[in-house]
């Protein structure tokens, strides 16, 4: 009954599951990224379940959604919280579902990431974020916020990552994003290139953004706001593009932190995106 | 004395009548809409009375507006606080000014817009929100800020609203607004063609603005914000092109929430777009 | 799945019936009241099921609570929303059950209050609470959180209200509670001469609880804070006492404000009175 | 028409003159001090004019107080500040009224006392307050909020001065204090005492009242919370004291510093508290 | 130079050492205690270096106290961060100081005490805390802020574990408590029982004091605030009586949580607190 | 070892030197700058050190910034505080330094201009500014945030001072504008024809930044929001320009005001901002 505003499947029936995975032990900066999921649940019934801008609703017959409530995650000790994570996605994608993750920070992508990758050992990943992301470790530890990407690159391997609207990072996570990656600096304008790459258009695709990826006045509520990001329009029509020309096979929201979402617009427009990209995938499912 | 800034005219040489209409009964996400008007009054002290944009200024010779204070409302009866705005505005009409509503939720609109349409039966009405506000009921009422625009259109009858902006709503409010009214999807790039529409150019108008039209990084302050709006000076701008091009008989702001406004930019730019609004009708006035 | 803290029975099974009633119509100073049994429900995770004040648990054989949820009550109306309460109200009642409202503002009392003289035609009303709320009307309202006693009162007649910790009121509502109710200003120093009372002592009693009448520093989150109240642990102790003494046939918890809450400590502390007032209640059931 | 609530009396029928002396310039911790008094004149409209304490209303006849507004004084400038109150406070002195001033920070008071000393040469002092306020400059600076009794102590002399609730200076405040003024640490134990004491009870007084005097819990808003303070019950019941038992020239109330009294509380205390004390100084001129 | 107020001391000079534990990776409900100690040491300006209580300051000769700065632990392994406290305070007590921790949430007691444990294996403990923190483990973490006394408990053994103020928890945790340690339910009713038993009186003591021991209306910003708490004056008297009565080994305040003190009385009533604990504790060593 | 983010070199060595100018006694609407410098330096942890905008870092050898911290300034003094800028501006002027100021609000810029003036009688001042700050006096006051530039050009002359993005100020001032220097109002359309003008081309330049030129929506934590304002990436590309182009003698960046910064994204865009223009200025340097 507490679900995300039109998520009323049943998990038999769901063909995408939303799940939240409300961990955010490793926020270096501001915590309260846990807070995310319940917090967009929440605030969902102010949504409407119609698109006006795919003309489409998430009660429309051919939107399965379910929604599986949050994953119970341990505090303090990120690696269980991770293999918590890729157990739920396994058991999702073994399903033949498409799983939907809301984090929390972005380490919890680590989790999904694995599983998927499992599943799909040719897995490519589509990452917008201010952030790199790619440090080896961070404080003397390997799985970090600051280090997801680094993580997920030993994974896939060598081109297989694609970041777009990074603005941020130490100088050696950019040369290695140089040597290992594919990155676009600043914005989009290298997404038509990108998605046309084989790496993205013929492999199983796994779609991460890192809502910090938009500028802070659209989305203050994050944990590391970083000036100078994209507009909500340009990273929507973006993550359309991505869904509509890939094959994905999952996906995750991350880094809203409600606690400093004072005017509670953050949380509004992630609610938001997430419908949007609820429907964008149930749309190419059909 | 303690009046919106440079409105200092007395009543009877009043041209336009600022009043406020502190209601915000039938808010169903956040209230406290109630406090727009007092709170708008209150930091307007910290914008100038003169306006770069059109070189002109509150105290010149010729821009005479009358704050009249903000009414005394009831709470928890929608219907007697319409009836309230409704003599009000009507009080205004007759005597040949210009009334100026500051909300409120936008319920409020159809108190003014009744009494206008008692004076003006072919009223006209152009409308600046997010949302379509266009359903029949909520909840059981027929009276709430979600179906003051269906409320309206029973009053104007069939292409007689212009809405702008809009981008949220039930499927069967769109539905709804594509048979009986001429609705903008996202902005204003059918406001050319609007203006031009014979039920514009030769109609009184009445003028309501949503401030959730805009993007909420530039108002947060409001009850419901919807992620992807315009801009200021879009806004303002399109604002504009209305009070040149058409007869406007009456306007208001609405829907600014100063409770989630933390910084105050939302009061600081209602206080601003008031201002502009103001000068742009007694510029018209002349 | 998403109740309040331990009060997992079903509904055939509770003895007592948990309910929020989500309605601020008619605050008149902030609004926000309706988000309080939501907030409470998502903030008892925080606090335990075990009390070490009477060494029982929520959880425990005997203590048998169903929540209901929120009712679904619409924006604007107030006397519609109070007719949705006292329905629900009389359906918990006729099951021989207990309803625990959880408001709202202090105005749900009264379709509480309505149901249970309906039942108890000689029902007596126990109320803490900041302020007198004798109005006969305000602002030309008979339905508001300022007239709530008052029509409680006409329901009761003379001699059936008891106030406690009232320390704001005109003074023409000092003047009706010397000749109608009783009243004991500022504290709790008369509770043991009123439970003494024949109408207190053998009729049946509904007990409700205005979150004001606390010191506004142990609860800030509340509409109207009025310093000089009552401490927590006075008007726990309070309220054990008139469970313990009398028939109790209904209860509430009202005017929590979560949106004024900053900090927490409000919801919180509500959370903990929630949870001691069932228990207590339970013991009694027993 | 914008006044402290039931303060409605014209200037020439007033026998007290409310006023507020916005002016933070020297607060070194947290400025805001400045809107303390319009504050509290918005939220004035929350409380009653009757106080059940006194049983009277500021309504009533013979309780006639005029609200003069805010002086307009300079930002940057603490010496002309001092200079505009100083002959504010003269001119109500003169008419043979009774000053109340709210603040501001507490260095306004040294305006006010200035012109009472000039008219009353033998002019004590009653301070509540948690901080001495006696260093003789701070960073270089002689007219602050932190030197403000030192000032005071330059224009009375020794043993005029008397201090309540003081729990915070540096060790040669308290050693200044113990040769040159009456200082009560901690609360109000010596009250009565000095009361008794000629300088009290034979010689026309000025009560000065840092909010800061009261618990941080129950005073949240103000520059420099102090912990360990006073309740709102023991500083309203010494305030009545002194009002009573001396005779009262001029009063203040400072150090309310809205923008940190994020629930309200701050503000609507000050609110009930400057109603008591007009109330009582009020009884007092009849 | 950056340090808390008056705590100027050489490292090699300090008889007592003061350093940040800025760790939150458990905290299960609302994060933000890694903020509390560079918080203090930013607000200890706002306060003086001398106590009116004790007629002491923080910079007079004797009162050596070094400021070592806040650790550098590691995000999302409480395990890695615990043994850098652990060996932090090793250093501190092997040269002989004094070590006096400031939280980070209460899990960080842990380190310090094994710490103090393994150089005097016959150690004492003193905690003053609303909740028991004696679960076995927590959503399956061994290593929690809900389970750290129970960590200890297995370090100390039976009957050296002193609880007061503690009124939350589960059942078996006070069932636990009854076995194996001293509770004092609620406040410090036993306090001086305690001190007298030989636990106490003759063996090395370390004391614990986790802020949410106070009531939440003097300290509402702490992670799980519980109403009904102990004051300021109450629990700065018990400490008192412990510092002076008992051989102090280490000591530490916990669970200050910045994020949550909108208006900053917690933080600055924790850097009172601290300010005094030092200068008893100074005493002590003299 | 608390200096902002990478500003490690010792003054000696240090090329450019940063310092806080925490002053804002003349703020007329929201105090708070006075806090910019140390909010800023604080949350400098939070950015990387890296630049990916220009490819360098502040570690890098040849970028050496030195980090003065805070100048102790009085309360309530503006010229004094304006003294005590302007002597160590001139004291860094005359080792051959570069000063970059953070402020504080705007009128501290006039201390800093002065020293330069005087070291360069033929200074130049480019400014970025939502407002003229023009006037003559402010309230009686010639020293304020409002005239600061008033001040500036009685310092400079005419045809020296460059405005861009006014808009806002009162009729006097944009005539003033007109008559006297340079103005650009809205934005940065005459930025190319400005720096091709000999008073930028051909002499020493100050440039100083006022961030409430930015939109409020990206930085709404400053003490004057005015909607309508430039983005990020439109201020930051204009800085380039004139430190690229001109001779830059010194540059400050004003008005940040954390206290109204709740999600704290003007802070960390403040910080952002700061680290462009030392990498901007040191590459220049070179």
């Amino acid at each position: 009954m507490n679900v995300f505003i039109g998520c009323t499947a049943e998990y038999g029936d769901g063909e995408i599951v939303l799940f939240g995975a409300p961990f955010d032990g490793t926020a270096s900066y501001r915590p309260g990224a846990r807070f995310a999921c319940s917090a967009a649940r929440g605030a969902s019934d102010s949504i409407e379940t119609y698109s006006p801008y795919v003309d489409m609703d998430l009660t429309d017959a051919g939107v399965a959604v379910h929604d599986a409530g949050d994953l119970e995650l341990p505090f303090g000790n990120a690696g269980r919280a991770l293999r918590i994570i890729d157990e739920f996605t396994m058991k999702i994608l073994r399903a033949g579902k498409l799983p939907f993750m809301v984090g929390g920070e972005h380490l919890v992508t680590y989790g999904a990431v694995c599983a998927a990758a499992r599943i799909y050992p040719d897995l490519s990943i589509v990452q917008f974020d201010a952030h790199a992301d790619l440090r080896d470790e961070y404080l003397g530890e390997k799985l970090s916020h600051a280090t997801v990407m680094r993580r997920c690159w030993e994974t896939t391997g060598d081109g297989r990552i694609f970041q777009f609207a990074v603005r941020s990072g130490e100088r050696d996570e950019f040369e290695f994003a140089d040597r290992h990656i594919f990155i676009d600096r600043f914005g989009f304008n290298r997404l038509t290139e990108a998605l046309a790459s084989p790496a993205l258009s013929e492999k199983p695709v796994y779609l991460t953004i890192d809502l910090d990826a938009l500028d802070p006045s659209e989305c203050p509520g994050t944990g590391t706001p970083e000036a100078g990001g994209v507009r909500f329009s340009e990273l929507l029509g973006a993550a359309r593009a991505v869904i509509e020309k890939c094959n994905i096979v999952g996906l995750d929201v991350t880094e809203l932190c409600p606690p400093v979402d004072h005017a509670g617009i953050s949380v509004s427009l992630a609610c938001k995106l997430v419908r949007e990209l609820l429907l964008c995938a149930a749309l190419k499912q059909r």
